[in-house]
């Protein structure tokens, strides 16, 4: 087999085999085959896409390029949910805690990466005294005690899909919805999990700019899933202006904690619910949606879930007193608060910019050496659809230094004012199948 | 400028400027730019195509990354000719004395390469005596004496093109016409001609298989020359049956004499004439194409031709009375007939494959390293189109073994014989502008 003939062969629009998806996957894994043809490789995929059948098998060459997590000493159905990323996504907090306090068992495996704000692990380090930094036995134990932990990430997975992400990042090959889909579904299903729900974010600060583009993705990565044995599901999502109102680490708990009181933003609790439901489903905890719907919210009415986020903070070293006393939280030194300038309607307020004003303040990395600061963020006092008047508070900064002119200008730029405007669409569609 | 952007900027179908195709072509030269960059480029540019602006940058970028030939201390207008390739390729030894009988200058400069048979410079290698050694001032003063003089290839031309086919060929990139007309048109411009005619072949035996895809290919080319100043004309013949009757190079130098004795094979002589007529146009020594190929027919009815050839011969070492006594050519040791089994007409006699058994004999070049020999080679008897009963020869293997069994047989499986059969077109199309 060369791999000159599987470019062509791929570039004039022909399906590939099984065979011929693991000689390029392993071959490149192994250093056999060299970058300049895999990248013309990734370009003819992005004009002539891959089946299903393809996809599948990609996905499946890159989990088998390295060490993949076996959860089986953990029991029950393991779900797992991920989400294509945007800006102030406190989901996976409030999510961990309520399923898992329906008894589906929740191995949360998770990294810190670059961002506006920090990944799961960093946010829940802002909660004194966690830590991630658990031995395989301790977490399949915790797991199996209290239904859920959460892991630093470990183990060499997925290299192939690290070495392919890295070479298409280089040669404009990153927007392929094959490429996007077995690069996702490799990462989750070398993590272990039996099923998956997937949050496909769309919207100005998601790297899906329109629904039709995150609905394609989403079918592709639960076609992907269900063939190859994994339960998949997903929920489409708006990323226009960020989820809920905190974007920043401690913020971020706090604003968990408030939602899994019941009294959280009101988006955020709709997407929990719209992921929930699917991740309950999908455990095989209710026999239709709707069923596992309900059992979400009662869990959130009973102080059950809220109660389950006390005893995972605890398990893995963390004060549970933060859930009644926040203040205990990292804390900004000051809080700015960003005004309208005018009567009317929050029109929008742009998530990817909004993002970058936190990132600026230093709730994220840029690079993979940049430090987190966990207590400065953005508090958003407005909502798109919301009315606001004059000289009323639009965002309040968090911020550990006075000189954030730079941040107000940003948020400023990036929050309208109109005469009329309504809610975007949270959820546009769910992909069950 | 990053490389990366003006991948995507071509693979979303926008058009490059001329200073991002420089940046492109000088930092690839420059090794600035990697391979898997550039790789992905050409993928890109196989989907989303060039303008005629950006092929003749492109161009004008290979042309001015390494040497340029300085002809302007020959007098008169310089015409080349460059063919696409085929088999039994006999023109150029043919065309160099037709017209530089009619005082154009003609001023060669020729490879060795890859093929079924050796390059111009070794075909004329099989004339004894014969040497393309020759000094810049030599080569000059040759062409302005005699207007004619073949040179060895020398110094660094187009070496972005060099590098670029080079990937290319490992990456499925190479049949792509914007990058095919760029590689062609940069070494010929960079040889220093002020007019180019080009003879694009198609058929089994020829890159472009069909006549549409040679024609897209000519007219690419014909654009980028008349853009950056070289007057360009193309024509399409057909490539289906190798042109003529010889596949070799002593055979193939005495096809070329007999033709300038006005008593060659009709389908060389009618291409000749056919790229000639524009040679003789480009170079303003008649007023039509019609004028021109009258005055090369003249050339051949007056021996004007005939003698140019031994001049130059002659000029160059060889020895001219090769063109009365061809016996004093490379001899093969064996003559064995492929004849027919059957009465009938021959149908088709596939091009590429008996050029592929020319190369079996060792009349060409398998790689860079192997050794021609200058003797061997096929002589058909029958062209497409003749009649031929069961029994008479339809190929004659000049060879120095006698174990051509496997010869035989691809020749025979390569020539096919029917109740009804015509004569192929072999001029499909003049590009004159």
């Amino acid at each position: 087999m060369r791999m000159v003939d599987l470019i062509q062969k791929k570039r004039d629009g022909h399906e590939l085999s099984t065979e011929e998806i693991c000689f390029v996957v392993d071959g490149y894994t192994k250093d056999q085959i060299p970058d300049y043809q895999v990248s013309a490789f990734a370009m003819a995929v992005f004009f002539q896409d891959m089946t299903e059948r393809e996809r599948a098998d990609l996905t499946m060459a890159m989990v088998h390029s390295g060490d993949t997590i076996d959860l089986s000493a953990i029991e029950g159905v393991k779900v797992d949910k991920h989400s294509t990323g945007g800006v102030g996504d406190t989901t996976t907090l409030v999510l961990a805690p309520l399923v898992a306090s329906l008894d589906i068992p929740v191995a949360k495996m998770s990294g810190r990466g670059l961002g506006h704000t920090g990944g799961t692990t960093d946010k829940l380090e802002a909660i004194p005294g966690f830590h991630v930094e658990l031995t395989s036995e301790d977490f399949v134990g915790l797991v199996n005690k209290n239904k859920l932990a959460v892991v630093g990430q470990s183990g060499n997975l997925t290299p192939a899909d690290k070495k392919l992400y890295a070479l298409r990042d280089v040669t404009a090959t990153v927007e392929s919805i094959p490429l996007i889909a077995s690069s996702i579904m490799s990462k989750k299903i070398a993590a272990g999990s039996d099923a998956i729900v997937l949050d496909v974010k769309t919207g100005a600060g998601a790297f899906m700019k329109t629904v039709e583009d995150a609905e394609e993705l989403a079918r592709a990565m639960v076609g992907i899933g269900n063939r190859v044995g994994r339960k998949t599901m997903a929920v489409i999502s708006d990323m226009s202006q960020p989820l809920g109102f905190a974007i920043g680490n401690a913020l971020e708990v706090k604003e968990a904690i408030e939602t899994l009181q019941g009294k959280g933003p009101k988006d955020l609790e709709e997407l929990c619910l719209a992921l929930g439901r699917q991740m309950v489903y999908l455990a095989g905890k209710a026999e239709s949606l709707d069923e596992a719907e309900e059992l979400l919210k009662e869990a959130i009415r009973s102080g059950k879930a809220l109660e389950k986020f006390k005893v995972f903070v605890a398990s893995q070293g963390g004060d549970p007193s933060i859930v009644d006393h926040p203040e205990k939280l990292p804390q900004a030194a000051y809080q700015i608060e960003v005004n309208a300038d005018a009567d009317g309607f929050v029109a929008s307020i742009t998530a990817d910019e909004i993002g970058r004003a936190a990132m600026l303040l230093g709730a994220g990395r840029a690079t993979k050496d940049s430090l987190i600061d966990l207590a400065v963020g953005i508090m958003l006092n407005r909502k798109v659809g919301d009315a606001v008047q004059a000289g009323e508070p639009l965002a309040t900064i968090h911020s550990n230094s006075e000189d954030v002119a730079d941040v107000v200008e940003l948020i400023r730029a990036n929050i309208q004012i109109r005469d009329h405007a309504e809610a975007p669409v949270l959820v546009y569609a769910e992909i069950t199948e």
